[in-house]
């Protein structure tokens, strides 16, 4: 009998997403890796061995504050937030109530709100006060089962509060417990004192910003919002290949407001994402259908700029794109950080089926971070990032919305809140 | 100085809600009576005294230990949920990935799923287990901020299972601490010993179920389901005229399938409230205008279906009819207690401003209940219902979702937890 730092016993579902290292696509989409009466077992902060619980148990023991009953429970790997804006500063509720009495998201950015105001409030403040208004937001994200998130910059757009940006990521890695994966993402919004000489901000980003975030290893991605009055797809794709010469992998915010080809233009520059595409269209994916890119599907922005054109998940799926999940966390157009509300949106307003869901808001959102070598899946010699959950289903899980149904959340071996 | 048994002060917002002894509508609708820096004086378990700190602590003392500082934060009535179908045994989430997967609500009914699903469930289940079900969903109420509810029978459709699920409203009412109301709703289904022999079921439902609930005074409310393959608009009028002239009175889930007039129904009986509403015509929003029946919106119905149709708040408050807000809590059609995900579909979806909402679910909820006579407002003499969010405004309360906002809940001059 080899011991085990902790075990999870009976589990009415695990499910493992165990299978190929590479992410979910068509049927396999909605692979849970399914097995009842489930059992996991963890020893030095990983994944020893998964399997029934009658075989887990011949093969390991566990003292007995160790050992969790899941007995009617879900257990499923911890959920991976593929896509967030967590490092901000000030909030736009005024914003949320113009906008629903009318005004649009584009129209209130071109009036001088919109991310620009979230820019001065994050330039006025320090690493050390972005850090701390960061804090309980991830504490809160991992009560809710996220283990692993994506965090963009993008508030700061000048080289040294987008430096501010990325450090602030990497302090909150190391004084919070859930991972946290960095993308530079200067390409978010040509600031005010740029507004004129658009094309000068984006020779900062290429030949100053790129360089120094790549040079000081802040980032793993970069990103860029290719949209009509942001980012052009000729821009962007200067932008992209120029992170992708310094050694950051590309990533677009694509089709969100307008329909311009950043799909395509994901497609051509290898992407790992294409994120939002609430407005793809035919064209653009079958051009994804041929490639690696994830589509990171983001229902929560539709939802909260009170809109009812979602991505057409259902169309990706079928057509054999691999889909994603992430909350957009951000102050301006998706104030959530919830991804258990992300899944109950992907089902309902998406038409996901729930193991489409869980599937992409763990191992195909962990391979759109980039993570899926160490997170995802509950697979031997993974990191042990798990939840037990209140729900018996994933199912139902997907099902009850509004509570939070996260019951346990283990990361890399220990219980949160232990 | 007066004793106080708890005191609350610093409100950044405390939205009062006071105002005239009737619902509000039109511009009323969005009046918070907001004090800045506000105060609440608790003696005896009623409100004693609110308004500006300044002045209750002028007027009011307490022990340290009775005292609630909530600088920066919202402070409000507790939230009052205008309808639930809270007693139910069993859960649908096969029914709810048939759904997403292209199945009617509609459909899934005539196959011999929904409603009469839970019937089966409902009736193989005592008064005790039903109870027993209902506590953890109560408590999850409260905790997320409901301290009133209406719940509706109508999951039992015999003489019997109707008084067993009336009296199991009753009994969970005294175990747990929020305040329900009780709905006599026998005509929310036509059970299936009945199918070829509809009338003789309204039969049942006129000639011995009202009459039985009246004598026994179990629900305060008559509820019917007027639909297109449910209960006509004749024999709905049968029945809650029959329910009227027994002293429960009227209220109608209305055109929310088909639109079929029963808006216009509710109008011409009186109904304290009509119900969903998403298909309503304009000619049904007029014949609401001249009553004093209120609009109760149901948006997490809407949302859980998978439909975009969101019930025409906008056009109800300005052409003067009165809004309340409910989670229409159940198993099959809209699986949330919580009516802090209400307030950001009634903000995000049905474009109502956060005012709005919370005057919505609170005062207008209370009246769409019969109970705004002791809650749904912080006035003296009311039950001290009351909740600190963790947000400063009520804007903010409705811009963040998925996650509890409400920090302290205080029912009846007590703080719940303590």
């Amino acid at each position: 009998m080899a011991k085990a730092d902790l075990l999870i016993v009976h589990a009415a579902e695990l499910a493992t997403m165990r299978g190929p290292a590479a992410p979910r696509r068509g049927k396999e989409q909605a692979d849970l890796g399914l097995i009842p009466d489930g059992a996991v077992a963890v020893v030095d902060g990983r994944v020893a061995a998964v399997g029934a619980t009658d075989a887990v148990t011949a093969e390991y023991k566990v003292t007995k504050s160790n050992l969790i009953d899941a007995g009617g429970k879900l257990v499923t790997p911890g959920l991976v937030d593929a896509h967030t804006h967590l490092i901000f500063a000030g909030s736009r509720e005024d914003e949320f109530e113009r906008r629903l009495l009318g005004a649009s998201y584009m129209e209130i950015a071109n009036a001088g709100g919109g991310i620009l105001s979230t820019v001065d409030r994050v330039r006025a403040a320090s690493r050390t006060e972005l850090v701390k208004l960061a804090r309980p937001r991830a504490r809160a994200m991992l009560e809710h089962g996220t283990t692993t998130a994506e965090v963009k910059s993008g508030y700061g757009l000048t080289l040294e509060d987008e430096i501010k940006c990325l450090e602030a990521v990497r302090e909150l890695a190391k004084a919070e417990r859930l991972d946290l994966i960095p993308t530079f993402m200067g390409a978010h919004e040509v600031p005010r004192e740029y507004a004129s000489r658009r094309h000068e901000y984006i020779d900062l980003v290429v030949k100053e910003m790129i360089p120094e975030v790549s040079k000081r290893r802040l980032a793993r991605f970069c990103d860029v919002f290719c949209e009509v009055g942001v980012f052009s797809i000729d821009q962007s794709r200067a932008i992209l290949e120029a992170g992708k010469a310094a050694g950051l992998q590309p990533k677009i915010h694509a089709e969100e407001f307008k329909s311009i080809g950043s799909a395509e233009l994901a497609a051509e520059i290898g992407a790992v994402s294409a994120d939002h595409l609430m407005l793809i269209s035919d064209r653009g994916i079958r051009s994804l259908r041929r490639t690696a890119t994830i589509a990171v599907l983001l229902p929560g922005t539709t939802y909260f700029l009170g809109g009812t054109m979602y991505a057409p998940a259902r169309k990706l799926i079928e057509e054999g794109v691999p889909v994603a999940l992430g909350t957009d966390f951000n102050p301006g157009s998706c104030m959530t950080l919830n991804m258990q509300a992300i899944l109950s949106l992907a089902c309902a307003q998406l038409k996901m089926t729930p193991a489409e869901a869980l599937v992409a808001a763990t191992i195909n959102a962990a391979h759109a971070c980039g993570a899926a070598e160490f997170v995802g899946s509950l697979e031997p010699g993974k990191r042990a990032d798990l939840l037990v959950w209140t729900a018996p289903s994933a199912r139902y899980a997907c099902y009850q919305f509004g509570v939070n149904q996260v019951e346990t959340v283990v990361k890399a071996g220990k219980v949160v809140g232990e």
